[in-house]
């Protein structure tokens, strides 16, 4: 779980947060998640596997303020060879505010898409419902 | 239609786009998209009438680079009595790299959503296929 | 103190944080440095008294790379009629990685510059050496 | 010259341009500027020279607000051995609203700084008063 305030480079001038900023807190919402299941993606690229977005979704359903304190949860919906799909929730005070999907794609140094290593893989299995 | 390079700002450490920055080329295709139907959303701002985003989709087909040249393109896919949808395309030399898509909500000063003014909407239905 | 990892969103395709992103990592320092003695800017907010950046400075000695573990340290460096300066150490293992500085000026709701509140200053002099 | 519109994207809830925006337009100027005067960053990159930030300075006199349109240039100031330093100026109606200045170092693929190639020098010296 990721929990931050909101800031300043949070929000944008309809005084809220920007919608695009959303992304960036499942990034740092995923990163932990995965880490917190042993799966380290600096550590994985030393090694030659990559981890990017191919997909997103977005849905917006309560506003977040400056100074608001905030939740972020990332879990694993579905792992196939060589992508997974993470779902995001936000809330504030126990209530969800918004809520996300990512579809992440495993490739090489060349960018070419590869099968999801075996430790990888397994990992996710154990965190996914 | 918003064109840009692509700058050191839009990418990450993977060399290519941040993900959540097409977002971003989207935000500043659909401002000058809807000027140039004649819908300044400033101006709309100032006149109690606030332009929101709900909900958002992202494809992502191909990388782009440090300096690409790309194209965006916004179009009015949808209008509703207090939302409309607008699609999103970004290219590189004439090939689609990414589609998006995101649902914009009309709200007042005080954030209740409220019925798309009726020149607001004309406008959007004359640039609706 | 703000500790963070090194995220994506915080790099470039020259594979190290970009440099305006030292900026984002001062804000959240001295956000919570400046709650740490109980000086919170949305509270203040509430009551009228708006900080603004006026000027910055940035110096950066050593690279940071995605997935490193970083500080921020903020320490107030001088308080005027209605400005105060803060000094930011950015650090990994200990050791300094970039200084900044940024001056605060107090603004009221319209924007003019405001006598910083007696308050907000006794702790801002508190905490400045 | 770059010149473009102030997007939600740039802003912040105090309903400005967020401080450390003002560094994504220079960086989006110089690489203008800098094509202007035949020094193309992504060319020079794949030939083994990249262009690396390690001071900065900013200086906000007047705020910028949703859809200002605004202008800003870059000026080579200074060229020596292995960095040169450029300013920037931001306008609005022809009015300087902000100021900056950048230390620009060349670092090869390894991250060392190395001499300005002749031909890169030689083309900021003519731009350079």
């Amino acid at each position: 779980m990721y929990t931050t305030r909101i800031y300043y480079q949070d929000t944008d001038a309809g005084g809220v947060v920007y919608f695009a900023n959303y992304l960036k807190f499942f990034e740092k919402s995923w990163f932990r998640h995965l880490l917190s299941i042993g799966i380290s993606i600096p550590d994985w690229e030393r090694d030659g596997t990559y981890v990017i977005v191919k997909t997103v979704s977005l849905d917006i359903t309560e506003k977040l303020f400056y100074g608001d304190e905030i939740a972020v949860e990332t879990s694993v919906s579905e792992v196939r060879n060589s992508y997974f799909v993470l779902d995001h929730k936000v809330s504030k005070n126990n209530k969800t505010t918004a809520r996300g999907r990512t579809t992440m794609v495993c490739i090489d140094a060349k960018g070419k898409p590869k099968r999801i290593p075996e430790d990888f893989r397994a990992r996710l299995m154990s965190s996914s419902p």
